[in-house]
């Protein structure tokens, strides 16, 4: 793919975003199975209802450009839940592994907080203003949740540190 | 490695984060190299000279600790870097692929941003208050850092649209 224009590096980004969510909606599932601390695992099923809305909301974007739904994929992402994998792995006590999901699911939360902020900017400066503000209601929404996840970090961790000690 | 205790967690993001800053020092002066700004150049030098204390710090954490300086691999900043290196790779015009660079250097603040967070607040929580500050401090430097590419961005992209245009 030729990426000469914004406009063709903003919808590469917005099909790298649908390629990432579609890998977060696969592996969220085994993150809420992993989970110890009821808190988390609402959090997380939660955000996988929300990231279905993230998904539509990105198809509403693609259609409003007429553009092509089309995933691009995303290694970014795919970095990032590999490594998420690979920590739940381990055997560690369940205090533990919830600090270990939840610092995965930050790097996840950080991951699309900055791909759509690229987005929203670039599209506020195409004058694009419906994508814009569908595109800054999901970023809104990946901040809650992140602060949310800290909020339940700071419940959970205690437990791991006292389990461990 | 075994991941039993807080601590281990602890000292396997660190040595993640060891591995991401190695890796984003060698993979700025490429970025640096395709900036086209002279505004980008000047900012992604400057982030390589503070990736250099970065390390040195998390070094210092690694020796308050009495843990081995050790690197695991960090899947995530690798799928970054990777997606970065894919976009440059692209035959754009030169104001497109210096929004191309920012996105991509962005997502690498983004994933530092949330893994500084995470080791800090374990840090915290253990209450090693000297690892602690010297982790935020880096933490604070990386917030400053992606400021610094917004500003640039908002100034560069809109001679990208208009190049395209």
């Amino acid at each position: 793919m030729k990426l000469e224009t914004l406009h063709d590096l903003y919808v590469n980004e917005l099909r790298d975003l649908h390629h990432a969510e579609n890998q977060i909606i696969k592996a969220l599932p085994k993150m809420i199975e992993s989970s110890n601390s009821t808190d988390l695992r609402n959090a997380l099923a939660n955000h996988l209802e929300q990231t279905r809305t993230h998904v539509e909301r990105l198809e509403q974007v693609f259609r409003l450009h007429n553009e092509e739904i089309e995933d691009e994929k995303c290694k970014g992402m795919q970095g990032i839940i590999d490594e998420g994998k690979d920590l739940v792995k381990h055997d560690e006590n369940l205090g533990v592994r919830d600090a270990a999901i939840i610092a995965s699911a930050q790097k996840v939360e950080h991951y699309e907080m900055a791909s759509y902020g690229t987005v929203r900017t670039w599209a506020e400066m195409m004058g694009h203003d419906e994508a814009a503000r569908l595109l800054q209601q999901t970023l809104e929404e990946e901040e809650e949740a992140d602060k949310k996840l800290t909020q339940i970090a700071m419940a959970i961790n205690p437990v791991a540190v006292r389990r461990a000690g």
